[in-house]
């Protein structure tokens, strides 16, 4: 019998999958799950999106352009310069999702072999696409205890060898929340001048940032037209994850052709999902002003309800809509399925992101979970008092 | 300056894409270009499956599953059934596009540095995916002379070597238009039964089979379920190029385990499309039956007309629509480029796409050329005269 691949043996499974049946099982038995473990929101999808797409009038569904169609990219200029970066359509790649973005960003930069710097904790699938593609994950650790901001920057060059391509940032940082500041952001952007690196951010929470603060993006960086890529999607933005758009942004010439390469060889991205990203775009500041209220008041009643758990650390989230924990308990894993299989409060239990699945350091986050503030308030408060109720009776 | 990755560099251009700049340049002149050059139907795609788009009822637009909808992937087994392939939902994965499904099959059977084997030419993209992941094509030389038929199963057998991981075949073939005989298939199953290799179908042409000949699929063989992987797409069979909907399919577990991990780093298929794609299924037979009609009748017209010009050879397609003309001349790309650059009947010319794209071996195909009769006959009438014409004044 052939086999597969070597690569596929490596492919990491999601970390989140791996509990699926036992939240199978637990239903199976009657139990209400509530999910805290995925990046789902539950939020509505901007009414113009929907209806674009239903007042459709195509007769065939043809093949948009490679790099996406050309007013789409154009309108999607024009909402970069809304945020203060001056981006062409022509530098603009449309993918198939954020994902097809970040892995045509890594298959134009790196080689098998090749090594990619990114702070840890960090998205799980970015792992995924490096082992896909033989590329090495460097991790940098970052602490809870700083509500994981950047490591020293002495950090990074620590790790730089001949065979470094890229730094790659989450901003905001799924798992972390974390919103890099603008001199985090210009320490990086030294750094990949002085050594010639890449500097990748993957800005797929830019809008969602709280207490006034600003998401600074890589694009608005002078001087870092050759080494500043960005991975963006409509996914989160407008509660559209299904529709499976994104994009790859670049002032670099050499890498956009390349990219684009890779882009005719799948030959274009989905068509209706287009239609409805571009009519997306006309979606009007009050749907992201509620959304970001919604989103905070979930934050600060997480925080609240969370405050109240003996032993535990919590790192601030200030962007993105997930939060990291840090419980009283020794395997994150054994007490995530354990919740599934032996535990419920009237008939209610809760399903958690274990984190060691962010973290490229064997050992590391193996007391954290990742919650994504992903549900309406009152079903967040019964599910973090479950939690505590839990951690109470663990017998782990 | 960070520089493009050495795989980025090594990917080919398109064969096709390379003419689109001259093509322009003549539209500029305001000479009409007629494209036979191009696989995008202007057949127009069911209305169920545009209307059940037209109709969705979506509030949040969420992920799919990553190997897809579970309704989708239920109904889908049973167009197989009707087919004759026996194949459950649990061995299907559905992927944007047959481009993921070729991706995820190539990613789940090779490494950097293994081998498939494939009849030439063929399909241009094949040589991008095998580039992007450091895999090898093995050309088998196939002739114009034969209609491109399998050639003999030995000179298959000669390129086998410790790194053949499988065979690609694509049946019916783009660019050939051949539709492989049952026995060509048996020998085939024996071979890679025999080499312990997997053998691999790209079969999104299936229903295109004309003159009342059968379509065999590799999923049809029996003692051939853990080596078969068919890679399957909505795009030519309903005219949904732009939905990206395909699919992978194989009998294998390990196999499909594996590629669920590549699917999982990628979250899920596109939903709108997934949800034209399962209304499409309930597309009437005589859809199929005028569309085929239509093609078969085009596939007469191009061949009729073909052959009132001296000094060609053509292939006669069985299958598909495509097909591979060999002409009097030197070189094709150049050919093609002076047909867009200086030449013209009554402000009108033809682009054709040049063949040596779709050979692996260097040289091969130099004056091939493959004509898509995805065109109505009055036009494809005109762009053959024109072509004809162009052969009779073409100074190259």
């Amino acid at each position: 019998m052939p086999i597969v691949s070597k690569k596929g043996q490596a492919m990491p499974a999601s970390p989140i999958r791996k509990l699926v049946p036992y939240a199978e099982a637990a239903r199976a038995k009657g139990i209400e799950v509530i999910h805290l473990n995925i990046g789902q929101p539950d939020i509505k999808t901007p009414q113009n999106a929907l209806d674009a797409v239903k007042h459709h009038s195509l007769e065939v569904l043809e093949y948009s352009r490679s790099e996406g169609s050309e007013s789409y990219r154009n309108k999607l200029a024009n909402y970069y310069k809304k945020h203060g970066i001056e981006v062409d359509a022509s530098e603009i790649i449309i993918t198939t999702g954020g994902s097809e973005a970040l892995s045509f960003t890594m298959a134009t930069i790196a080689d098998p072999g090749d090594e990619i710097i990114i702070p840890e904790p960090f998205y799980a699938n970015y792992n995924g696409f490096a082992t896909a593609m033989g590329i090495k994950v460097i991790p940098v650790v970052s602490g809870i205890e700083d509500n994981f901001a950047l490591p020293p920057i002495e950090d990074f060059e620590s790790y730089i060898g001949p065979r470094t391509r890229a730094i790659l940032l989450c901003n905001p940082g799924n798992p972390t929340g974390y919103l890099y500041t603008r001199e985090e952001i210009q320490k990086l952007a030294k750094l990949v001048k002085k050594h010639d690196l890449f500097l990748i951010a993957d800005e797929v929470y830019r809008e969602f940032a709280y207490d006034g603060m600003q998401h600074h993006s890589i694009l608005a960086e002078p001087d870092l037209q050759a080494h500043a890529i960005v991975v963006d999607s409509v996914s989160k933005r407008y509660s559209m994850c299904g529709a499976r758009i994104g994009c790859m942004i670049s002032r670099n010439r050499d890498i956009m052709q390349t990219a684009l390469k890779f882009a005719q060889a799948r030959l274009s991205p989905p068509t209706f999902a287009q239609i409805a990203s571009e009519a997306a775009l006309d979606t009007p500041q009050e749907y992201f002003d509620d959304v970001i209220r919604e989103y905070s008041e979930r934050r600060d009643l997480l925080l609240e309800e969370l405050k109240s758990i003996p032993g535990i650390k919590v790192a601030k989230p200030q962007g993105a809509f997930y939060c990291m924990v840090e419980l009283p308990i020794a395997d994150a894993d054994h007490f995530a399925q354990w919740l599934l299989e032996d535990f419920q409060v009237d008939g209610y239990t809760v399903m958690v992101a274990p984190a060691a699945g962010f973290y490229a350091t064997p050992g590391l986050g193996k007391n954290q979970v990742r919650i994504a503030y992903v549900l309406e308030q009152s079903l967040l408060k019964k599910a973090v008092q479950i939690l505590k109720e839990a951690l109470s009776k663990y017998p782990g």
